[in-house]
Order: C-alpha cells, then sequence, then structure tokens
C-alpha cells in the first residue's frame, strides 16, 4: 500500500524548520507494510493544499497530511479539508470534553479559539489527541483514505501511535514485514560492514539490511517481507547468524538502550549510580533523568565543570589536577571514586574530555576524553579519542560511558 | 520566483535519513529573494524523477534537484536527464580534470567509475563540485530552468554557494524578503494570538505572519515580500508595532537562544552561574553546556535527584523537607541559595518538580515545578504548572528557569 506524506507550513519552504517527522512517519509505516512513495511540502495556502491532495489521490492510497491544524490565524487546514471533503463544521463532543480536561489539568483556563478547535467537518472520523488541542481527521474519499493530524511532533507521533497506524493496519491487508535491529556501539559503520560482508550478501533477496549511523553508536536493521508468515523464523535464523560476528560490539536489540538496560540491571540487583560529569556537563544526568522512574537507582551528580568544583567538591587533590591535568587517568579516578563514596552509591561513572570545538592541544586533542567506571569492587579509566563536533562529542562520550558501566555490570 | 526542490532517494522515503538540505537551500534562496513553493521527494526510479520534474515545470520558474549522482548502480539521476532532455553523454574537460586533481591531492588512484563522472550531457551548463566528483548539471528547457545537484550535504552547499546562487541571482530580477523572528517565553500559542489579533489583522497583504510553537517557547514570524525596497522599513516598524503588545514575554529575535544570551550578558558582567537540578535532571546543564566557551562563566551543579543529596550536599534542612516536601518554594530557595554559596557563583538557579508521567499527587500534581533564583542580592521562586509529558516538562520547565534568570539579569 503506497503512501503519500503532504507536510503543510511555511515555516518548511522558508527553511526556518527541518522536517523530522516525516522520516518518523515513514519508519512507523514501513513497520506495518506501508511505503511512502512520495513526500510533498506545500505553504499555508488552501488552493495549493487541494492542488496537492488531488495530485496525491492519483498516485496514492492513502495520503497522510500534517500541519496547518493550530488555533491561530495561519493554520487553514481544517477549514480548507471540510471545504474539500463539501463538509460543515460541527463540535465533537468527545474532543471537546478532551480540551476541557487537558486545560483544567493544567489550571488554565480554556480560551474561545481553544474551544473551537473541538469544531470537525461531520464526515470524518475524528483522531483524538492527547497531547494537544487538535484532533485528527481521518476521511474517505473516492476509494482512498486521507488523514491530517497536527505538525507538532509528540502531538503527531502520539496520533499516529495510537490511532492512525492501528486503524490503517485494520483497513489494509499488507504483507509480513518484520524488523529485526541490533544495536551495536564502540565500532565505525565501514569497519562493521567489512565485518558482516560475507553474511550481507548472502541474504535471500526478500531481506535488506540498513546501517543506521547515530553518534555513538550504528544500528544494523534487517528488513524482510514476504506474504508467507514463515519469514519471521527465517528473519530470527539469518539475526541468530549474525550476531556472533559481532558479539563484542552488540549492546542490545530493537528499542533497546543504554539508560534502560543499565536501569533494568541495577534495579534488579537493587544497586545505585551517582555521576561526576565534565565534558559531558549533564547530558549523562540527562539520559538517566529521560526514564521515568530512574529515582528507583538513580541519585543524582555532581557537575565538575570548573576544577575548581572538581578539587573542592571531589576532592581530586590540587596536585594531581596541576601534575596530570583535568583530563587524565588520575583525575577521572578520584572523581569516579569519590562521587561514589560521597553520594553512597555502588557504581559511578566519571568523565573529562576536550569537546572541543577548541581548547585542544597537541598533547590532548579535540574530541579525546577519559572515561572513570567505579564498582563496588575497583576504579578504572579509559581513554577514547574522536572528533571535533562539539555536539557530537557530548553525545558519543556519554554513549561510550555507558556502554562501559553496562559492559562492567553485566560482567559481574 | 518560484522554486520547487526536488530530492532524489529512496533513503528518503523509508525514513532513514532526515533531509536537512531542503531547510539549508530554502534558506539560502530566499536570501537572494527566490521563494520555495514546494519541496517533492522521490525515489530512485527513472519514471517517477521524470513525473515529478514534469509536473514541477508546471508549477514553478527554477526547479532545483538534489541525489542520484553518485558513482554507483543505485544512482540514476544523470541517465535520467539526459534521457529527459534528449541529449548524450560527452565528457567534460574541465570536471575531467577536476576529478583528477582531486584524486592527486588525496593521494588515491582514479578509478573508472570514478573518470564516468566526467561524462555530462551536451546540452547542460556543467556546474564545477569543489569537494567530490559529480559535477552539477543546468538546463533551460521550456523557458525553465532546471538544477540538478549531488545530495551530499557539503557538496550540494559548496555548489549552491559558489555556482547556482549566483547564477540564478544573475538570470532574474527578484523580490526583496525580510524575514523577521520574535521569541517569546512563557504565553502559549493561542494567548498570544488573542493579545495580537488586531495588529495581525491590519497587517498589509505583502506580509504574514506565522506561530511556531516549540516547547516551552512560541516564535512569532513575519515574512514581508515586495519589489519595493522600502519593504524592509515597512517590516521594521510593524516589528516596532508589535513588541510593545507582547513586551513581556519576548525574550528575543531572530537566532537568539536563552544560554547565549544568559552567556552574553553573564560573560559581559563578569559574573558566574552554577545549578542545582532536580527534576530537569541536568538539561539545564546540558543546555549550557552545549555552547562552546561556557567555561567563561559556568562553574558546575549539583543534580539532587534524591532528597538525601538536597539534605546532605545542598544544606535543604531535614525539617523543610518533611514539612514542605521536595517541591516546594521553601526547597527551592534553599537549593539556589546555598549552591551559589558553595560553589561561589553569582548567581545560580534550582528546579524541583513532578515531571511524571506518575509520581503526582492532588496536592502536586504531574507538570507542577517549582524554580528558584539567586542573584547576587536576593532569592525567589515561582512555581508553574505545565502537562503530563515527561520530556516536554524537562524542555518546559528548562526554558522556563533560564527565562527567568535572564529577567532577572537584565533587570538589574
Amino acid at each position: 500500500m503506497n503512501v503519500e506524506i503532504i507536510t503543510i507550513g511555511d515555516e518548511l519552504l522558508i527553511g526556518q524548520v527541518i522536517d523530522t517527522n516525516s522520516a518518523w512517519m515513514a519508519q512507523e509505516l514501513n513497520k506495518f507494510g506501508f511505503y511512502v512513495y512520495q513526500r510533498t511540502a506545500v505553504g499555508d495556502s488552501a488552493a495549493h493544499i487541494v492542488k496537492a491532495i488531488n495530485e496525491a489521490i492519483k498516485r496514492v492510497d492513502i495520503v497522510l497530511i500534517t500541519g496547518g491544524l493550530g488555533p491561530t490565524k495561519d493554520d487553514i487546514t481544517k477549514h480548507t479539508l471540510c471545504k474539500y471533503f463539501k463538509s460543515k463544521l460541527v463540535v465533537n463532543k468527545v474532543v471537546l470534553n478532551d480540551i476541557k480536561k487537558m486545560f483544567k489539568d493544567r489550571h488554565r483556563v480554556v480560551s474561545p479559539v481553544n474551544l473551537k478547535q473541538a469544531e470537525v467537518p461531520d464526515n470524518c472520523i475524528c483522531i483524538r489527541n492527547k497531547n494537544g488541542t487538535a484532533p485528527g481527521m481521518w476521511f474517505h474519499h473516492k476509494n482512498k483514505i486521507i488523514v491530517s493530524m497536527p505538525g507538532v511532533p509528540y502531538e503527531m507521533k502520539g496520533m499516529m501511535t495510537d490511532g492512525v497506524l492501528p486503524r490503517l493496519k485494520k483497513t489494509f491487508i499488507t504483507p509480513h514485514i518484520v524488523h529485526s535491529t541490533i544495536l551495536t556501539q564502540g565500532i565505525g559503520e565501514s569497519t562493521l560492514a567489512e565485518m558482516i560482508e560475507k553474511w550481507e550478501d548472502a541474504l535471500p533477496p526478500n531481506m535488506k539490511l540498513a546501517y543506521l549511523p547515530a553518534p555513538g553508536m550504528v544500528r544494523l536493521r534487517l528488513t524482510a517481507i514476504d506474504h508467507d508468515k514463515k519469514i519471521k523464523g527465517l528473519a530470527a535464523s539469518q539475526i541468530k547468524k549474525l550476531k556472533p560476528l559481532i558479539s563484542k560490539y552488540i549492546y542490545g536489540e530493537g528499542d533497546d538502550n543504554l539508560p534502560e538496560l543499565i536501569a533494568t540491571l541495577l534495579v534488579k540487583k537493587k544497586k545505585t549510580l551517582s555521576l561526576a560529569e565534565s565534558c559531558t556537563g549533564g547530558y549523562i544526568s540527562h539520559l538517566i533523568t529521560s526514564m521515568p522512574g530512574c529515582s528507583a537507582f538513580y541519585l543524582g551528580s555532581v557537575i565538575s565543570y570548573d576544577n575548581f568544583i572538581k578539587e573542592r567538591f571531589l576532592d581530586v587533590p590540587a596536585g594531581v589536577l596541576k601534575k596530570h591535568g583535568a583530563v587524565s587517568e588520575e583525575t577521572v579516578t578520584y572523581m569516579a571514586k569519590n562521587i561514589k563514596k560521597k553520594f553512597k552509591t555502588d557504581y559511578a561513572i566519571a568523565t573529562s574530555g576536550v569537546a572541543g570545538p577548541s581548547g585542544g592541544t597537541d598533547e590532548k586533542p579535540v574530541g579525546l576524553v577519559w572515561i572513570g567506571i567505579a564498582t563496588p569492587t575497583k576504579v578504572f579509566a579509559k581513554k577514547i579519542q574522536y572528533g571535533t563536533d562539539r555536539m557530537r562529542n557530548i553525545h558519543v562520550f556519554s554513549q561510550t560511558a555507558l556502554n562501559m558501566l553496562r559492559l562492567e555490570i553485566e560482567s559481574e
């Protein structure tokens, strides 16, 4: 089943916003056996929106529209669709209650503009929006399906996951698609490709491998498509062959992520964690505290950006800082050991490095990081050298540190 | 002059790659008075590419194509265009020399596949590529201009800047386009819309306002287009009228962001900052340390996720925690005051709240945050109630806290 994604918004055409929605939607659609044939971005103009829909329904079976559903004047998608589908706007009571409840929960007063969001075309199926005021609208038209969703990423994502994808899946018979994802850390894309070249070349035609690199990790996604449901077992046996080839770099599968894997390990062992971050500047702590329930094992951290903090609050001896510098095995070892002791945790991570883009020296270039790990029985440190991009370094340093901790806990 | 950007590549349709090229191209085109009317992404299929071009030249004057110019089998753009424009491939000597020189400079041997890149359609103008082997191709066809460029971002950017944009500017007389963006914090999109309704309704037809919401902020973008260069002054005077209507919510303009505005203020005043983060879990510290050079004013923080850390390392009295709880005016006031004193900084921010999605009570529901600010002369706190999405709350709490600090420093 072919899909076209139409993205509405002047901000996309003047380049003020990078469209990340379409990529996410395409990935989710793929998982259910829907294929994006074309993506089209148009401005906030009724005539242009209508033209785009008319062209899209000639090309595909399903048109997914995002954007232009806000309560303000520049948002014209709803009125345009209402006219296009020859409908009139009526108040949807379920949506109205959703909006009232949302404002009540936030202790805010509902304005008339907000209430207007509950008006929807009388010939559409309403898709509820748990994260905002604009409902989604699902239309049947000339044997095609046209769905309109908000452009705000988390509103669209909630709506796709809870409303649109399940309904699409119920409507169409699609082939079996199996996505198996293996997550690796500590190895580059091209080296990985060389290590698994023979395996990849021998894949049958109904299976395809994709390399999805992100800072500090590479995901390998095997996609298998077939109308025979045996495909699931066949894909699993290919994954079974793949794993031993790169086992030392694999940290998880599917939607696993390092903070969650660590959380599971620590909660199970009833152990706790603290951090002493310098160059990563709070990013590891942010990754951990992004998880609901992290307070079960995470106590907190000291972000010792300045050496004064390292010395005074993490008890790194002044002599060590002077002799070896802040970016050194000695310093991160003290940092890890002392935060663990002070915060009375079982484990600790410490980082100190040169994130860049400047501040490097011949001896300690940009991209160099020392990572220290303290466990109930030992303290050790490792150094890694990456690139020159600051944000990328912060991400890579953090993922590497988390994986070092995971490997250590798992090996115990 | 209207432009359509056609992006070619299967990777865009399965969501493997986020298209950042189009946003950059749109911004650069706008600067020269060219307006992107539509963006279209299609797969690596000759029939689909031809169809997309045929449709685009009905809509716009200029079609800019990226992608599909690599040397491998799946790159079919050049052959497709060659057939479309009824041309034949000929070796372009300038391109051939560019390729040979590039390989010589990199001490690499030129392969026959690389040399083939010098073959171009005989009826196009070649655009040189200083960053890769694939030249750009500029075609005149039915009074329209069609340009094909590589999809690799830095190759495309070099080619746009040095070749395509200067040539477009020579070819067309374009209108003046002025974008003015006002950044607001602490107010929702719909309330903002109500506050400026009269002003917005009175805008002349050559000016248009857009609301661009993001967690914790709304950007207002006024776009003015006219052939008379007076438009710049007229847009400025509209912005001048807008500002007083919402002055208390405005924190910046254009590409400003809160951490950078705070950095500028603190560096200028030679003042320093520390943080005591609980519910924001290191995110404020991450926003600050994402900026190169932040060590000029930022010393570090204590992430006091557990109450033990608040009590023991931020000296929040046990009695206060017991009586008022961690999420309280009293607790964040102690946190802000004490981190400032301990870390010997001039300013401090403290946060304590319920990020969610669970953990709320009737008295302290999910989405409630207390933010404390300590300055050289005072300490104060404010509470805000937001939604139920954990990540969004973390973002909104952080932006709100940063803006509270900025307002305080600016008011001194």
